[in-house]
């Protein structure tokens, strides 16, 4: 599937890059992807890989001893990954395929915007807590940091 | 969605800690995970963002002058993200949801994880080469990368 993807996609891109640069103009925001459906998947696949990462911090949160290693990688890779699924809500992708999207995103995108960008600031101080070791800190920016997922999912994210 | 399946996860994951260290052992090997379909949707997570990367240091490399900050952000990010896919590979999650993994590669577990290192020091190499600049060296290594990718997909992966 993967594959397919891959390969449909390359062709994709080739047959853009064809059109030359003088048609860019004409190409939908979403053309960085091969259909708006990947589009979708791609800030998907990137936001579940976070919230599951949360949910690790948290399961460790609950324990009377934290295994900071895992609250360490966890949070690094939170950090890696705090930007990506913007770059792919592009318009034209909010009612495409399962996406929880709602088009307010769009109305409304300089909100949107900030509201990722808070996101990405309590998680960058979420990651340096991580790495400090200081469990109560980890504990705060954490906090701050599942707030600010729940203020855009809020406003921002179709009930499913 | 995400919020409910972060809750439940959670819910579980509080639900094992209460089993205690003794009933270890008859917990299902996915259970790092709230349900099998998360282990799924996890490995399909990483694996797809892997893949449009993939794609993107494709698409650079098929162009007169690949931008290289491109190129290097995305062999940065499959770097961080090649080991990823291959924690939820669990028992238990062959058949499971709309998952391609094909159930050889639970009997035939040394041989899947030894296709998996090799992509993993290819990619290694690949991000390697990107950091370096050198467009030469950044095409053999995706080269290859793209094979190590493949020669697993083939044995292990289900056609769609």
């Amino acid at each position: 599937m993967l594959q397919q993807k891959f390969t449909r996609r390359i062709g994709r891109i080739v047959l853009c890059a064809a059109l030359g640069a003088a048609a860019l103009s004409a190409v939908p925001a979403w053309a960085q992807f091969a259909k708006p459906e990947n589009a979708v998947e791609y800030r998907q696949s990137a936001l579940f890989l976070i919230g599951n990462h949360m949910g690790r911090i948290k399961a460790q949160l609950d324990q009377s001893k934290p295994a900071l290693d895992q609250i360490k990688a966890s949070a690094a890779l939170i950090d890696v990954l705090k930007t990506v699924p913007f770059e792919a809500f592009t318009p034209g992708t909010a009612d495409v395929g399962d996406s929880a999207a709602k088009p307010e995103i769009w109305k409304e995108r300089d909100r949107f915007d900030k509201l990722a960008k808070e996101m990405q600031d309590k998680v960058g101080q979420l990651n340096a807590a991580a790495q400090s070791g200081d469990v109560a800190a980890i504990r705060t920016a954490f906090g701050e940091t599942g707030k600010a997922c729940k203020n855009c999912h809020e406003d921002y994210r179709r009930k499913k």
